[in-house]
C-alpha cells in the first residue's frame, strides 16, 4: 500500500500551491484565469483573516496533491458546511488514492467542525472524477446552477443608482 | 418610485429571519429541509465567529425580504468572492425592484471588499429568477454541478479508515 501522508500546509508550502493550481487549471483548461500570486495566496491562506485552507498530500516525501476549502453556510440547516473548491492530483501520483484519502480528510474535519453538509463542483466533462465521487456517496445537485457577476458587470451592477 | 431601504440585520431580526427562511423554503418545495432554530442562526450572524451575514429589505417599515451570503474563495484569482446563499422577496412585495435593489447591494459590498466574484445558485425551473439575474449580467456556470455528501454518508466518508 502506498504511504500517503496529508496535512495542514504551512506557509513554506505557498510557492508549491501556486505551481499545484497552476496545474489544476492547466487540467481543466482554464489556465488564462489562473493568476493568483504567491502573496495573494499566502496573505488569504495564513493571513489575520484567512478565506481558506489547504490540505497537501505526500507520497514518499514528495508533493502529490492538494485540497483547498473553506466554510459556507446552509440556511436552512442552520449551520456552516465544508466546501472544498479545489482538489487535485497530479498525474504521476494518480491511481493509488490519494483523492480519496484527500476526500476521506476532508469529511472527517467536516464532522469534527460539526458541518451538516460536505460539497464542491465537479466539470460536467470529468467523467472519471464523477464516478469516483460517486461511488463515495456524494449526490449531484442537478436541480441548481450557480450564476456569476465578474468584471465589468460586477461593477456596472454594483456601481449603478 | 417604491422607497425600499436595505440595511445588516441586527440580532433583533433573528426570529424574521427564521420566518422568511421558512417562507422561502416553502416556495423552493424544500421545508421540510427548513430546520435552523433562532439560537443557531444567532450564532450563526451574530457569535464570536460568524459564517454568515444578512441584509434585510424593508417598504414602509415592513420587512420585504432578505439576502444572506458569506464569502467563499476562487483559487484562480487568488481572493475572496461574494457568494449569496438566500435571497428571497415576500410574495406580496414583488415587482417594485426589491430584489434588485437587494443584488445592488451585494454587488457594492463585493466591490468595496474587493472579491473579484459575486455568485449564488438558482433552481433550474425558476424561470422567473433565471431571467432576471440574466438582465442583470449573470452568467450560468453551465458546465458545472454541485455534488454532495450529507449525512451517513459523509460519516461513512469520514469515519472510515
Amino acid at each position: 500500500m502506498t504511504d500517503i501522508r496529508i496535512d495542514p500546509a504551512t506557509p513554506a508550502d505557498v510557492p508549491m500551491i501556486r505551481t499545484l493550481i497552476r496545474e489544476l487549471a492547466e487540467f481543466e483548461k482554464l489556465l488564462h484565469e489562473a493568476r493568483a500570486t504567491d502573496e495573494q495566496l499566502h496573505d488569504s491562506l495564513f493571513g489575520p483573516n484567512p478565506g481558506a485552507e489547504v490540505l497537501m498530500a505526500r507520497i514518499g516525501g514528495e508533493v502529490a496533491g492538494f485540497a483547498l476549502f473553506f466554510h459556507n453556510f446552509s440556511t436552512f440547516v442552520g449551520q456552516r458546511g465544508l466546501y472544498l473548491e479545489d482538489l487535485f492530483v497530479r498525474p504521476r501520483f494518480r491511481g493509488v488514492g490519494c483523492g480519496e484519502a484527500l476526500l476521506r480528510c476532508l469529511a472527517k474535519i467536516a464532522l469534527e467542525r460539526n458541518c451538516g453538509r460536505f460539497e464542491w463542483s465537479v466539470l460536467d466533462w470529468n467523467q472519471r472524477a464523477i464516478d469516483f465521487y460517486k461511488s463515495l456517496g456524494a449526490v449531484p445537485m442537478d436541480e441548481w446552477t450557480i450564476y456569476r457577476v465578474t468584471g465589468e458587470a460586477l461593477k456596472k451592477l454594483g456601481g449603478g443608482a
